[in-house]
């Protein structure tokens, strides 16, 4: 029952923040005439005696240390004596240790907002270099309308830019003090909280104490925060996993993640020849671990009564996984993007003119064709040219005049990709220059998030 | 199959959103000379029909109509004829839908955010009106502390506050037009963004035309939302539940939200004397399924490759299932909320002096014993009480100098349960300036949101 | 809230079972001599008339009717009078609901195994028939080594069979009586349940009152049956979409199941030329709607006090929908099997020598060489050929004998993939006479279920 | 990449596994002539020098073992030399993986199956020793009827026999031996299965190679078997978390599962008088936990390609944990019902007249009125006491015959709780003979699954 009990195991990580909430809280004494001034020093100098020990590793802990509060409280003590029982004058755990986490996602946070911009930036930098080359768009997993392949990275990124909004705002509602709210009734010693949240450069103060102590949104939102950006990341990688196939063979990782043979130490597999995506599966994989641990702690949230339950322990190991599972994952997907090598010969052979039946169709509406009609007299050329076994742009002129008199020479002109792609010149589309603006609003976009 | 494909049945919600977007789409194409001005005025004309037919209830679905978009595109051929061909010029269902979508979510976050500020303007009302009632507040589900009734209230109002602040997030978030993107490639037709962004009065447009016909966030985003307010109402349902049980009797839900024979047409329980919380028991068992679609949104999200997929046809049923679902339980909160009894007798009579017991500790903190040695001082009290068998309270001074000297007669000042909340003057605490200053700070947020 | 409360827009599709349960009953009732033998009989032909009414859309509902246990009673007081009142003699909304549950479940159970059993044989009856066609086996989607074509069908028809196999025991599950468990504490009125069981034809009795009428872990099992059969037919699903990719090219499905404009009725997409695989995107998605049920459900059954509460009501849309989509996605899954066409040169034609490197470190392990070696030492031809730009069955037997003597001029039987597959002859590998043996183990097994 | 990549740090778990499925191969070797009884001998002899080092602790991992397959086989090509590559002959790494984590499980399942009836055995033991005590039963957290307390517990119990149930079917189909099914085609060294599976005492073998190496479902079965058992628990938790609350004060935790400031090392709460029900929340919260790896596993497999894919390997880290948890829970679980105190006067005192009401219908019943009249007259009665101000049992004889003349004399033995609770003598109700049945029922059922 004590091992089941103990949270020492992990909440160890949050050393650090445990002893800046406790510097923080002695300042509140002192000032609330709770310590005398020598007395604060003697903690504050004990405070950071224990974590000069922790950041060293030499940090001991004790087989009755049940949690990272206690058993910093017990080495104060051992090192500065009774003084150190005064630390938790009108402090509860209940709002130390969620002051605690809060510190500690809060850097979390920063450091995973840097990361994630990393990323966008890098995908960024590449949309800008590979700007002319084309390749098949798709939807339904069916060639589409050709598109540039800056466009498709520019998709992912813009994608991971909500994510990285959300990700701020989630910081926004981690940084707000709980401490000073006790137990559940709050503090009744005249401690300043307004000095506490100055203190640790928090935004705002919690408004209600037994909100303050059990509420564990943050923790949820962070989660769920971090599962969207997965999906986002899922699809990227499942669209560079098929492109990255014999069939589609558009783009290859590098050895770094897609080990072979020859780079592997192991050589296990059964056959040689192969060179699996393995990072990219990992990353697609991840998606589910980081979603379960959001639906776990939703349903261990559901339903429990108010104020602080030991349920709520279950908060921090999520936490702790989700954050080392993001930050990995971030750095793995900048680095097989900044690694991808691409195959533009592929990527443009793969362009077919069958792509180009709505071009057809913008030419005759083009031509004055109303685009319901126009659409139809486009696919009754894909039909004849199926029909016939061509391709859509060797049917002759005189053929497409059977289907509509409004087809003249400059039909001709369709049939080429790169004036095709030229046309989405509206915001958003694939042409270069809303590309260009794209890429803009981006480099924007990461300038705006890092101030 | 034909079934299976068709989504009529659900998506004929966004009957009144499609119309909206056609004629904003109908302007956009005049603009760019697609249209002359008498086609769009026919266009338009005619889309007002549709509407009208919809608001009636005359539209007659057709076998063939799948969606909702071919069953308008098609009446409104009807009515307008050929003319009726163009307005999907340059347009895909892709982009369509996903304007429609977002045009309906809009007004319908608008309408759940004043649903939620009703509830939390009667839970505030309440508050301040039942602002001297002192009972038990409960940590672990153990009587802990004394507290003040409205204190409870507003722990749970302040959580409602954090959704309504997201709600509005989301909505941000989906207030942004994906209309001019095509099914893939962007618009080629010159159709001016901007100009339909203003027309549907959106904040901003899409990026990329990619993103922007497949994300889904936004709809991941709110079923999210909606999971989390749901378990917030679960956690208070479950506290209303467990205070209007025999054993707590602190409060009774009044006759329309807790069926008894005497009220109910059907009086088919076995047990006459029996009241049960239906309402309440609702309201927690739809924080599963609310989060249910949230899981189920996500699973179906995860992996898919890039753009347009059917999956994503998964999206509507999800939303409109929980914006109904949102919608009742908001309602029907706010009417048990406004509506419950409360029994401030046995309030107070569940106070017992053991939940001074950390009072009992300040009391020797502020004669100068460090808290830990006070708060085991109080522990020995607890335990010398429980062992004669009487109430702490109940201890002769005598009794308490054989624990501590320090003890002396004003000790007898700790027994007050009034005064024990007024201790709690710290921002956020139980004391009454607090309760206040947290009414303040919720009517203003309510003000400010409102605005 | 009136609204809020009432199942009846849902839980009449119990209207048979609730008459079923209630005919036993009052057999039960009269057993105990809580009924005359004329009673019953009034009773019994007053439940036929309401059923008959419900079968024939005649049965009126009334705005009391809040449920379909009331509207079924009350219909039988108008038709038969008083004695109507005597038929809940002992019994409780809380037994009756969860044995008409039950009943509706084992129909329904058998319903979908059929339709189970008939996908798995349209499955192996094509594996059968197109036993011969080799094309390439992927592992990461890679190309990984030849394989049978049918051995990728039965790899999917396998899964199934053991959905199949759970299903009959979630059905075993179901097929327990918990009538005459009263609302909690029993039935204490004499009435015999082992008469009730065999009445209903279920395979045993419920122990515990208090569990029988709360516990939902056959509906928890059922859900989950469906979510983990779903992501088998989703992996099925994105194979096939794969598969069916211009750029894979060896199947197409047939129009029914992949709209393109020639049979669509409705033409809106913006391109022609597309044929998408709408069916088997469905199929896939569903996965993530039906796993969100079971999600929804384990939490609001998470943490609920025992005993019937009414989230518990939350079971049955969560049933039906399920329900209904697992009819819908066996049948598509069966069409699409049934009619899928496959592209025999192209499956040939992807077939490449560098697949066979597996087979080329057997032929060295034949001639003795460590597997570990022979592993390394076709690698070594692999890079050899790489480097070359030659395919790996290019090289010449000197080259092979750089990498090793052991190569010798009966190398060339190696290059043949219909030799190749020949090789797995291990049961459940992919050579004739195993895939043969697999064929004769899922027919064996089809008969067993059936049986 | 390379941290990203390695699962050693966790698949470690498996060395005993893969030693022992190791050997057997080694075995199959022989028998197909691709070892001699020499070879084979070293390599037998040489793996259990490897189990040998793994048991003691002094096997010495390396920078570069990624897993505990390379590991292993690292360490004896070491210890015996080249011999140790003959090993791997057409096995891969993915019908080993499998197989090592299917006899891992196979164990684990016994070890939870036991921990299981040995909880299951304390409730019964508990229920029969208990058998006389009486204590409301609740319906909607609303007291309902009478009931005998070791039905309380036996309805806990029951649910826990479904769960044993169900294990045992889980491990049935972990069961099955993967072996032999190489990377996806097979075995092409005429390896015997069947010999494979004799020697590692599995029940059948795969049919399928390419299902067989990718195919998790005998793992999310697992895991939902988990989250369902969880369900069971967290519902139990829940009722002993009310039970123990001062308002019912039914039961008490021993202290080892409610530590107070007495018991506790840490003595950090602020509260001196609280004992918290620590062990129960913690149980209750695992639930969500658990089911979060359920969740996260199926969202993993959703859509996955056939065959191996990297993201499998997101089993193994949920298995492990699941398990550590179950057992933990399990056996807390047990501590705690062992050790449980529980208040008889209380649960005698909690019992009221108003309990009674329907045994009140049935004794109007028994005298031949419907139920529905009789039920409404009960109402009555119940309103009547209600409005008086007096018990139910306080009206008189003249006051119940105003409802009706049915009243009389005899009415008095409806006031006796003893009685009311023998009168559920049907097959699993409340009374004593059925109580009974019950323990006879679950001990038989204990006996049944351990032979």
């Amino acid at each position: 029952m004590e091992k089941f009990n103990s949270s020492i195991t992990y909440d160890r990580h949050l050393w650090e923040a445990d002893v800046q909430g406790s510097k923080a809280y002695s300042r509140g004494l002192e000032k609330a005439g709770l310590l005398t001034k020598a007395e604060m020093d003697q903690i504050l100098h004990g405070l950071d005696k224990v974590a000069e020990e922790w950041a060293q590793g030499t940090f001991k802990l004790n087989p009755n240390d049940e949690d990272i509060h206690t058993a910093n409280e017990r080495r104060l003590k051992e090192l500065i004596g009774e003084t150190a029982g005064k630390l938790h004058t009108g402090r509860s755990r209940n709002d130390q240790v969620v002051t605690d986490l809060r510190l500690w996602m809060r850097q979390n946070c920063s450091t995973l907002s840097a990361l994630l911009c990393e990323l966008i930036r890098t995908m960024v930098d590449r949309a800008e270099a590979e700007r002319d080359v084309l390749f098949p768009g798709y939807t339904h997993l069916q060639r589409a309308q050709p598109i540039r392949w800056s466009h498709w990275i520019l998709s992912h990124a813009v994608a991971l830019t909500r994510d990285s909004e959300r990700l701020l705002e989630v910081r926004k509602r981690i940084n707000v003090l709980p401490l000073g709210s006790g137990a559940i009734a709050g503090n009744p010693l005249g401690v300043d909280r307004e000095l506490l949240r100055a203190e640790l450069d928090f935004e705002a103060i919690t408004l209600n104490s037994m909100d303050a102590t059990s509420e564990r949104d943050f923790v949820a939102e962070f989660l769920f925060w971090a599962s969207l950006c997965m999906t986002h990341l899922s699809r990227m990688a499942e669209d560079l996993i098929l492109y990255g196939t014999k069939e589609f063979s558009f783009v290859q990782l590098s050895d770094a993640y897609s080990p072979n043979i020859s780079v592997s130490s192991t050589g296990s597999s059964l056959m040689p020849q192969k060179k699996n995506p393995d990072s990219l599966e990992l990353i697609r994989s991840k998606a589910g671990r980081v979603f379960g641990r959001c639906a776990g702690l939703l349903m261990t949230l559901k339903g429990l009564p108010s104020t602080y339950n030991k349920d709520l322990q279950e908060d921090k190991e999520a936490v702790f996984e989700v954050s080392d599972t993001m930050s990995a994952v971030l750095q793995v997907a900048t680095g097989v993007i900044s690694t991808l090598q691409i195959h533009r010969e592929n990527m443009g052979r793969a362009l077919s003119p069958d792509m180009l039946a709505t071009d057809l169709a913008y030419y005759l509406v083009r031509k004055g064709m109303p685009f319901r009609q126009a659409h139809e007299a486009s696919g009754k050329a894909v039909f004849m040219a199926e029909t016939k076994g061509v391709a859509l742009n060797q049917l002759s002129l005189q053929e497409l005049q059977t289907i509509s008199p409004l087809f003249s020479g400059d039909v001709n002109h369709v049939w080429d990709y790169g004036h095709s792609v030229e046309q989405y010149e509206a915001l958003g589309g694939t042409a270069r220059s809303s590309v260009d603006w794209q890429i803009g609003q981006l480099r924007a976009l990461l300038r705006a998030q890092q101030a």
